[in-house]
């Protein structure tokens, strides 16, 4: 099953791709979606849009996971990345139909067990549980990945139960 | 020409069309478009996608004008909010093209000549502007006619400028 992982954002979109078969993960992609910066927000959400549709329809996810919404202090970059989130998120529901969104602290939790972690934590544990080189780049990407992982886990746990 | 102003949200969207000929505005039609509070967020936004498609696929709006957040103490409402509007911008410039953003201050501003201006006083000038039997309602719609006509008066300002 292919999954795929989205850390939300405006100007820098995370995504990364994993296949679960049994218990094993396998990294198929994972990069970023930029926007510019001097250009005005609609044209920015339609270049987000078709970007994550373009991504979508390459590796056809079966099932999406993207990281729920961190409020920090800035008020304003907050209500920027909601927005482009509202857009992520319309646009796996309409390309992909399967969608699920999890907490930093269940991301964190799931991957070392530490809801705490810091992101070089995250790196690392990334690095191991897909058997790569080198710890992914950006924090974005990384961070997207981990949110990948965090559902092909949690979904485990979910077999279990079952 | 055909203008539509929205008053975006996550449980209730305003929508006001109005014409504008010379100086003279028209009501085409207004309402709300409103989201069930127990389905999930991915299906509220495919919601609120489709009925702004269709509003504007049937008025064929040559501009819209959405009115920019508001933030509220309600950090969590306000980021729900804002998911919403980024759909919103994306349906509009998707199907229509130009867009606008007007702040509550600049929409009051125009209305009534005092930013601070409260919803009865935007209703009050709403019904008078466009020659309504009533006041409209809900509020939702009453600030989606609002920021329609500030949008109007806006660009009558900028023509006599050029």
């Amino acid at each position: 099953m292919i999954i795929l992982g989205v850390d939300p954002g405006y100007a820098t979109i995370g995504y990364g791709l994993i296949d679960k078969t049994g218990s094993r993960l396998t990294l198929i992609d994972y990069g970023v979606v930029t926007t510019p910066p001097d250009e005005n927000i609609a044209v920015r959400l339609a270049m987000i849009d078709r970007a994550m549709a373009a991504i979508i329809q390459k590796h056809k996810p079966e099932e999406v996971a993207v990281e729920e919404l961190f409020f920090n202090t800035n008020i304003t970059t907050a209500l920027k990345v909601a927005q482009a989130r509202g857009v992520i998120l319309l646009c796996a529901v309409k390309e992909c139909g399967r969608l699920y969104e999890y907490t930093p602290l269940m991301i964190k939790q799931a991957l070392t067990g530490n809801g705490r972690a810091d992101k070089r934590q995250i790196q690392y544990m990334v690095k191991m549980l897909l058997d790569m080189k080198a710890e992914p780049k950006p924090d974005d990407a990384a961070d997207a990945l981990a949110a990948a992982i965090c559902h092909a886990n949690t979904l485990r746990v979910q077999q279990r139960i079952i």
